[in-house]
């Protein structure tokens, strides 16, 4: 089959399409004949060798991928061959792609692959952090920092549509805030003209916000305490802005009784992304299929062009997710 | 009444016996004669004025009692007068106390006041912050500073009777240490001769330990993001060791998941003290009663002399707890 590896870290040139043997499924596991996939920072993360991958000599990339089942493993009852899925995987830029059959969702009808595949990992990564590390509780205020980024987009959605939050984003264009309050953004932040902390602080009559998903890390780290409220709680999901903050006041944090949690959503075990992706199918499909909330794509590339769906992604030009697509 | 109060910020000299208007008990509240009450470092920060206490012209300081119900106001169905009890107060330093119906508990058998006013506040927070805000699980490893402080001992016995949790504690004393692997500790490090990451990393194996409980906050910053284990928890609940933080690596925060709550008990709401006192009331008393937790004193002073008291906490003399006794 064809997959794209990385010999040697690098930039968006070192992506290589290469020829390698069908993965084999395993007991319990599915093989998908992948149709489509979407593109994420972790993958950037790996191909410039920042992520623990590269103690192999080369590394596959791809987390997440939408496809049919071509085979299943022993000790599979809930799949068949046929079935359309979607979900977590290892190597998803390829043409096949093993996924554990307790971590496969079914693609929500009407749903084509290329929308599906820019579901699972935006999607689960807004959920956990929303709901079960953030607890983002009915009518609280959630800052959503990158608004019109893959996560952003899902996030914003979930909480209103889950929550009934008001919600607050930080985008960096008129175009991306126009579409975050599309999405449902109660208000929307220019944070290169604007303070957001200042913004913030007005709009929640100086309250501050219940919870704040974060991907920028150091050079927010003080303006996020500051807009957090008694009792919030700040999720850290990226560190884009760099990851030495500058000496912190930890007496503020615990006079406002703050929560600060660091996550990952890829280095998960199986279990919890099982868990994860179980409690999110029962829960939140239906919504897709209703049409409340939707996967919001920004471009669609063919495998042999993933490297430009890297450089738009590494620019931040994308609003929403970036997805290749594999023809017949 | 007879009760301590404080004209001016200052040291163990402000603390003044004058005598104000017996309170009287509003809807809902208690009046108790009081008949022993505690020494917190709240009490101490009070003093000094590093509160928001210090708004009014004098402030009244103790946080703690344990005594006589004499009079009940309207609307309190579960007390009358007579019943023993004890529980979290403002103004506790004097011979009566208010404290709301719903947070007041009864004195468990067979203990008296003494004992009873050893209880509220540092076996609330043990709880508070080992199981409400720091998850301890059955058979984690919890890794308790300041073992031999009033938190402290209450928090060893808790996370061994109610979690079987390994407890690894930091004092600065032979005798301290002592003590703690006398209430349970398994393990007891002596801050002043080693390191405690390095001892902590050693004694799981390089795992880390689930949960910490930390007093001291700045400068011991590094060292507990170092001894956390993955998924571990870190609880703030003093910063005895300064304020302000080096710089800190967020990526390692992510890398590590950990999740850092800062809290306080003393200025939370009403309602959930009165929450946290019944669940602890109820899951929690019994076990006085057996015997398999007991409250722990260092010494007792009559109220003329709580400056002594205060001396000795600043001093970090003590062991367990301080207490003040009120003769009839």
């Amino acid at each position: 089959m064809k997959a794209i590896i990385v010999k040697q870290p690098g930039g968006p040139e070192v992506l290589q399409i290469v020829d390698i043997p069908t993965p084999v499924p395993g007991d319990g596991d599915l093989l998908v004949r992948v149709q489509a996939g979407a593109v994420n920072r972790t993958d950037i993360l790996a191909r410039k060798g920042a992520t623990s991958d590269f103690k192999k000599e080369t590394a596959r990339l791809g987390v997440e991928i939408a496809g049919i089942v071509e085979q299943v493993g022993n000790q599979v009852a809930t799949w068949k061959p046929g079935n359309k899925v979607m979900g977590l995987v290892s190597g998803g830029y390829a043409e096949y792609a093993i996924i554990p059959a307790n971590r496969a969702m079914p693609i929500p009808e009407p749903l084509g692959f290329v929308e599906a595949a820019a579901i699972p990992e935006v999607f689960l990564t807004a959920y956990q952090t929303l709901f079960w590390i953030g607890k983002l509780k009915e009518n609280e205020t959630v800052l959503i920092h990158a608004g019109a980024s893959g996560v952003g987009t899902a996030a914003i959605q979930l909480a209103k549509k889950v929550a009934k939050a008001t919600v607050i984003v930080t985008a960096g264009s008129a175009e991306k805030l126009a579409f975050c309050k599309e999405l449902g953004a109660d208000y929307a932040i220019n944070y290169k003209e604007r303070s957001f902390e200042e913004e913030v602080e007005r709009l929640t009559n100086g309250q501050g916000v219940h919870l704040i998903l974060d991907f920028i890390g150091a050079s927010y780290w003080k303006r996020n305490i500051q807009s957090a409220s008694m009792d919030g709680r700040i999720v850290l999901i990226g560190i884009l802005g760099g990851r030495e903050t500058e000496p912190i006041d930890l007496m503020v944090l615990m006079g406002k009784r703050l929560q600060v949690t660091g996550t990952l959503l890829t280095p998960r075990s199986d279990e919890y992304k099982a868990e994860l992706s179980q409690e999110f199918a029962q829960k939140i499909l239906p919504l897709f299929t209703t049409g409340e909330i939707k996967p919001i794509i920004d471009r669609v590339y063919p495998l042999e062009e993933m490297s430009l769906a890297h450089i738009r992604m590494e620019e931040n030009q994308n609003i929403g997710k970036l997805v290749f697509g594999i023809s017949e």
